[in-house]
């Protein structure tokens, strides 16, 4: 009744979502740690209590962070709507747990070569993280026509 | 059990899910085939791999792409959520239907006269995405304070 | 059937969700409001529609805006993912009372303290939300490797 336990999609997809989060709090948070270590703020009020001196632009290491984390939010929130509008239509706990390990597993290393500014590989685990994405779109569109 | 797939809400809000978040990918890659076609890179590393000239500011063409892709997810995603609340609380399919497609359509226009720079167009589309928004968050109080 | 009308925890989600999303709602229709009290414009079809000078940097007045939406939106959406995750794999209905009405709280008087320039309110209440997001998160763990 209204339990989503032994749905194995829906652990599936629960398990992505764990760790997809994790991701964008991670980046988050690592945002302003690499802010701190900087030494800058962008608010007035952070340079008065904590010190620092007050930009008006990030530094090029806190931009980073943030757009790996814009990509992630980008690329991750689409995925997570429709991931559950999968899973609440009935999809198949195969193609969850394949679908939802692949983009996780992309997403991961997406946002570690950007960190680290590794290219071609980051737009390879883009493209993958893509491509996971479209075939959970078409997998909803062919479980909406089946009806 | 625990499937949605002959609730007609619940299909409103799949299909409206599929257009919304299509949209918001479609932004995204655009915002980054739209860098490439003004030989662009924010990121040392893809200069270095794809060339283009290394710049710290986003050329106006992709900060528009971005600012419709901005306003898209600030937007979309309290719908989004708002949205899958409705269906879950029972809310009626009518309703759904009528707001869901409202607020996608209104999105979409949005999305395409914010790349084409027309207002007060713009203004429009937003104000009626806004509205249909405000609508179903009374129709979920309404849920809520009814039970 | 198919209905959480019923189910405690689901209420408090949607009580949260709709509050949650109208401070993310308030916060950007106020960065546009913001904007238009200072009389300027970021696309040049608004400054040549409703007047107000064109600029290419947000003032300072609603940059801080928008850094409180985003701080928001990191913060926000990893959450109402999470705690519908949580109430799909049946969570109980006083932790999520309980998490949900600390973590809508601290983020309402974070977005408070934010546009306030307030310190060290606005770090206290950000590390309160990702607490209780962190503990949230435990649950979510909790409740799958229980299964």
């Amino acid at each position: 009744m209204n339990n989503f336990q032994g749905n194995p999609a829906f652990v599936a997809y629960a398990v992505a979502c764990l760790v997809l989060c994790a991701n964008l709090i991670f980046l988050w948070a690592f945002s302003g740690a690499t802010r701190g270590k900087t030494r800058t703020a962008i608010n007035a009020e952070d340079a008065a209590r904590f010190g620092g001196t007050l930009v008006e632009v990030d530094p090029p290491e806190v931009a980073r962070v943030l757009r790996a984390h814009a990509n992630a939010q980008a690329s991750i929130y689409p995925f997570l709507f429709l991931g559950l509008v999968f899973v609440l239509l009935g999809g198949g706990a195969g193609f969850a747990e394949t679908i939802f390990g692949i983009f996780t597993v992309a997403r991961l290393a997406h946002s570690y070569v950007y960190l680290k500014g590794r290219q071609p590989w980051r737009s390879i685990f883009f493209i993958i993280g893509g491509l996971a994405t479209i075939a959970l779109m078409l997998d909803i569109i062919w479980l909406l026509v089946r009806t």
